[in-house]
């Protein structure tokens, strides 16, 4: 393996203030030190660190770093009632687990490829071969070539990145060819807090990650399949990686409430047009920054590799459909329903 | 017909002021009264209230509460000279008439399912089987559920609505297979002023609606198909519901104006990027609140189910094309001619 | 030829001011004096002005006037090692020569068709068949029935036109059928600085113009197909015209550095979701101005015809690689090396 240096600066930039500005924004991080990948896995801890299973919101931690760790596993995942795949995923679920940090925390994370891992996978059907798998978030600023190097079936990648930038951002794998990677259920959402938490408070928060899946069938079995990804013509459209499923399990609120909504659109290809019937869009924080905000939106425009904070209140009592309003998608499983007693 | 309960709050919200922001935006209506369906329908009033048919403005009203109805019909209409479809329709056009409300208004709305209303229907190809309809406001803050629940042809539906937000927005028919009402032609643009009306003054106004057609030819007739709408590839795309016909019948403006356009992109499935040739859009407030303004534009992207106001001069006297500059939409027929004399 | 009036107006703005609005936008030129089609061919000087070819970026001149030329040809261009077509190029590029202008500069334009010009084009393959060809600058305020009509081969237009808008703007030819000529390689940048200058420093700056190919092939030969392009579905998609050039010959910085993007995206069809693996875009400014900035962002997503100029900071050594995070694009060719040492 080849040496990398480190290389890490801290650089206080003096931004010209105002007075709707409280946001301290003066100190990033960049760089970290080199990565260290080794062939023991951490077989104790599969997963650690403020994370949870979406629609869930994890806590940030307070302290000033955090430990993080999930892994990958290729395992059959159910999208629909009658069609489920082998998927690649981190942390065992499509999307993988929301990352909640705080704005200028630094991350250890650690990542085993446990796609070798064949004893629970009796009952995947293909493409269960072992195989290098890596990690990219957008939420750091690290040199991709050192930190997002693809590591082996059994190895464990170890590195460092801090939270320079408030905002919901994407993780994926990045091992080529990386959109195959992708449509195999490898991504994720980052929610990194402003330094002095989100302005406001929602009575409900929730995390939503839109994806496409580009699917062949081969017998019984669904096969993600590059070819139709690279035309852009998704078999399915989901929140959170299943079609419909909020539609069967709607999410819970009361009438009167704000909720909030964390929302990553993954991809890999298409955008969204996010909305919800019954309502508006009262903020929009375009990447999930609330410098970038817009105000009463029917609709946020969000394309592949792109998050957003919204926030709206539930007028009344009732039954609340939430979609993409590029409506193909709706239909074809981007489409669910917050329930309001 | 189950009942509904009553839920509507006024809620005072106080906005952290700043000097730029005069907009009184402290007074929210969230819900109202259930809706009421009756089999009686009006036979007296097929429309009523501030309503013009696009490019057309209409003025809106200074009262309180305004009343506003236009009816669903199912009726031959002409894309272009050699393609007419039956078309499912708000008050007799595709897209609806254009409703232009105040912030702070409350509408009091009713339409009738006239699907079985054969009489002047002789000239319909196909598809003019009577069929349940609804309508979707995205402007209103009210249970879907409720209030967007499709009727039978002969019902009438009567809800109110108060517009909480300025802005350009969409209505739709939102019976299932929604996907399928919309490219029958059951869109319209819903503009609702700021309190104190919208900043600035403008030479001219026009509503321009955006709509893609997914058509399968059956001998001489054009029928909507939903498989093409489900891979988003249109065969048409429209300015105000007809193919290129801006070209043949221009808007008349005159050298050194301005001019204020209402965009709405219906999709259902794909972005606008509306660009004028021969100027630059000076303003371009973002679903049509003056909040969300961008300045100097050269298009402006737009995705399914979003709106805008867009303003510009016209430089010196010539002809100014419009078009969606994702330029395939301009070749299907997005495209139009601004004559300036 | 029509005679055309002259028609200019100078019209002072009075904006409202508010203290973080330091720009003059005071004024502005609307229209300019007939162009003027000649069939002499100035073969003396094929390219003149402030023009460089991306991702270089030249610089502006401090004159009031500044005297621009290039020409119209059809030559064999490169798209990759395997493939190459028979392209019609501005400047003899695809995209053709990045010009930067001033605010409020005024540019005195011309161009000859030189489509006729068989003597250097013994290589091509097909389509060198000399045709009327036209040029249509985003950037400017003019009638374009006059200054973007389409001239014969061997014709010479010439016309002026004042830059009243920052920005990063399209150029392209407007010849019917516009989407063909588009597809042909006709497109290019234009970069209108503020008065002033841009605010802050960058230590590199690249311009970097997204397009779309769409091809068949017949024989060894690639044949730019409309079909293809009006189903949205293209062959290839580049930064600069060459598929994946830069990850051959990387563009370089060095760590620590702070990088300026001039980003274009040309189409004619598809949205770009840009994105730099390993760092964050720290600020954004749609269509290159200013005042519309984003902050903090892991994309821009920009449709066609629009641009953007972005900035980040390389936080360490090392290699990052830039993409159109629609992974089905950066797949098919939209993907570049930022090399750090």
């Amino acid at each position: 393996m080849k040496r990398n240096f480190f290389y890490a600066s801290m650089v206080m930039l003096c931004l010209s203030c105002n007075q709707h500005d409280q946001t301290n924004d003066s100190e990033k991080v960049y760089g970290s030190r080199p990565a260290v990948v080794t062939d023991r896995p951490d077989m104790q801890n599969k997963i650690k660190g403020p994370l949870a299973y979406a629609p869930n919101v994890p806590e940030a931690s307070q302290e000033d770093t955090v430990e993080v760790k999930f892994d990958v596993t290729h395992q059959l995942f159910q999208v629909s009632k009658t069609v489920s795949f082998t998927a690649w995923m981190f942390g065992g679920s499509v999307p993988g687990p929301v990352l909640k940090v705080r704005q200028g925390q630094t991350i250890r994370f650690s990542m085993t490829d446990r796609s070798n891992d064949t004893m629970k996978n009796m009952a995947m059907l293909v493409n269960m071969m072992p195989m290098p798998h890596s990690i990219d978030f957008h939420a750091a600023m690290v040199n991709p070539e050192d930190k997002y190097r693809s590591i082996n079936p059994g190895e464990t990648i170890q590195f460092t990145w801090t939270a320079n930038y408030p905002g919901v951002f994407m993780y994926h794998c990045g091992t080529p060819m990386v959109l195959m990677h992708m449509i195999y259920g490898m991504i994720g959402m980052v929610i990194v807090e402003p330094r002095s938490g989100y302005p406001g408070k929602a009575d409900h928060e929730f995390a939503i990650v839109q994806n496409e899946y580009y699917f062949r069938q081969q017998g019984n079995a669904y096969i993600p399949d590059t070819t139709l990804a690279l035309k852009k013509t998704p078999s399915f459209v989901t929140f959170n990686g299943k079609v419909g499923q909020y539609l069967f399990d709607p999410l819970k609120v009361k009438a009167g409430e704000r909720v909030r909504l964390y929302l990553l659109n993954a991809g890999p290809n298409n955008a969204t047009a996010f909305h919800v019937i019954g309502t508006i869009l009262d903020k929009v924080w375009l990447d999930g920054n609330p410098k970038n905000e817009l105000v009463g939106m029917q609709s946020v425009y969000l394309g592949p590799a792109s998050g957003a904070i919204v926030e709206f209140v539930i007028p009344e009592k009732g039954s609340y459909t939430f979609v993409d309003h590029s409506f193909a998608d709706a239909t074809m499983g981007a489409i669910g329903t917050i329930k309001a007693e």
